[in-house]
């Protein structure tokens, strides 16, 4: 069987994000590197008419707003609706109030098909205590433990991106180990990733594995870029070309990956 | 006669744009790089002293809200009052009832000195059928068809990009043939080329020719960064360098253009 | 004593940024780069909140709006009452009356620990007159004079920047000539300049030096990165890259500073 990556060139999925404004232009040049295409709308007037035509939603509450988190909320019942895949990315969870309050409104109002975070992110969502320092998360987890527990906390499907990443759902969990530390200097690495598995998601039918291979696939993007860039100027330009040249035959090489129950 | 870039570069025109946000940053330094000074403002408070010191406005709305498109208006009737000429991009017209709708108040309340988008954008602010996908256009129209049909309804200088770019006013219709696939792997590639046509413009006194200076130019721009970068991290970086770079005589050597009535 | 650049990398300072929406992914980047860590966050629910656990925190007004300017001073009391400091970027102050008065009024409710803006910008937040062409600065001001000029009004520690770079302060004038004219192609150097200026600042007792060293730095880094490239796309990614690699020892070899009171 071909990789999912194959499949998202070949469908190029119309990926309908309502994200922060940091990431804004990574995220679309990123899918667009992907081989999918990005759009952006977030007026309530128009959101659930976006998201009923969209591939996958992907709702990323990185600069947040009162009327932002309605427009989520609207596009996502909209996406339920419709059968549309929603990725959550609870930025900064944690951090504020705001954000902790308006995350689990949107798991409240709106099915969500899968949610990736960081540790700190996911253990606070999950109501595990962690410190959360801005959007980064604390790298002093158990990040198997925490998949667990936030799991069983949670009941949906969830991506656990760091160091390690960790990949979760009913009866499985996944470890990857591919990836490069320079991706934590790229603003929105997380972000995007959040918007490739949207991607991979929308064309399987198999959440988990579509999660495993989209951050597979991209962390040895990433690997790949940093063979020949150890800057984070230039790195974040040659992981673009690379989410763009990597096919399945350089992933199947170089994916490092454990599954367990 | 120069070629209009030198002109550009000579008067370093102010363009105010109001954009979308996913491509507010490229677009900024795209401007520079051709030469013309930036500026982005939407609030209602300062829009309309915004416009009538600029020396064109353009009007895009890429993540459009009901705020900002009454911001546009503003901007668009005081740059009308100042005789500061206003460039329309209506990204993903078509898409939903909301862009149609609010393009069509744009076109309604102000007096657009040129309109740009791709076949599909056009399509539908022209009420000729045509399916857009997300901010993508239909390939398969024919465009020069459709340059007259939407000039005849629009009755507005008309430039249509895509794989061919045509250009269309009362009386002529210019096919430009330059440009590069990876430009449709770049965020904000027509958001851009919207802007730069405005840079043209407010240098200019024939709208048709500053559009058709400003394609040809910008395509070349793509053509010279495509000869060293396949990728599209890579080939973004070449672009905005080829942008400063690329002067009349280089345009001159491999502009294609093809005019017709 | 080491440079206070090898102080940011130890201690990863948290920079809480209100800022335009044209900059947000580049001012990221470049606190990475830097070695301090960025977080974006403008809602009014949460503003206080995230300003109290950060370093410092930044205002930059570039593309304000009512809401944003509300928000802004919230966070800035806020920081205020944590003794978090907080930097003023008066983007654009002059261009337009609102502009002009969100900067007063910042400057009325705020406690602002510095300021850095161009001398237009610094001219007319001080009443000092100047013509502003947008967000650019007007180049035939006596910035010396204009630093003295505009301390005694408006009491603050200023870095005016430029071709030239003055900081000034009660009884210290520092004049620092590295940099390049690279920089001013690129969108968003001056607003990244007052992200790094408040990393730094939250690292140091003294916020004349920390100024000082900031601008050092970041001149000193532009400057190699322009040894290599000649054009602004590959420029602003060379650029990132040294922010991340210039240490004490390359500022040290480079940095032309003059003391004055």
């Amino acid at each position: 069987m071909s990789h999912l990556i194959e499949e998202v060139r070949k469908q190029q999925p119309l990926i309908h994000n309502i994200t922060n404004q940091v990431v804004m232009n990574f995220t679309a040049n990123g899918l667009y590197a992907v081989g999918a295409a990005p759009v952006m709308a977030h007026a309530k007037e128009e959101v659930e008419e976006m998201a009923r035509i969209a591939s996958a939603v992907v709702l990323n509450i990185g600069t947040l707003t009162k009327e932002q988190v309605d427009a989520m909320i609207l596009a996502g019942k909209s996406a339920n609706q419709a059968g549309v895949p929603v990725v959550l990315d609870p930025v900064g969870v944690g951090a504020t109030t705001f954000r902790t309050d308006s995350a689990n409104r949107i798991l409240q109002e709106v099915k969500v098909t899968c949610i990736r975070g960081n540790a700190g992110e996911i253990a606070n969502l999950a109501g595990v205590d962690a410190q959360v320092r801005g959007v980064e998360g604390s790298s002093d987890i158990d990040v198997q433990k925490l998949a667990k527990l936030a799991f069983e906390t949670l009941q949906i499907p969830l991506a656990i991106t760091g160091e390690k990443d960790v990949v979760v759902d009913q009866g499985a969990q996944v470890s990857i180990s591919n990836g490069h530390p320079l991706l934590t200097k790229v603003t929105g690495a997380g972000c995007l990733l959040s918007a490739v598995i949207a991607a991979f998601i929308s064309v399987s039918d198999h959440v988990t594995e579509a999660m495993s291979d989209a951050i597979s696939y991209y962390n040895v993007a990433a690997e790949k870029a940093a063979e020949k860039h150890a800057y984070p100027g230039s790195f974040q330009v040659a992981f673009l070309d690379q989410l763009f040249e990597v096919d399945g035959a350089a992933i199947s090489k170089k994916k490092r990956i454990n599954r367990s129950l």
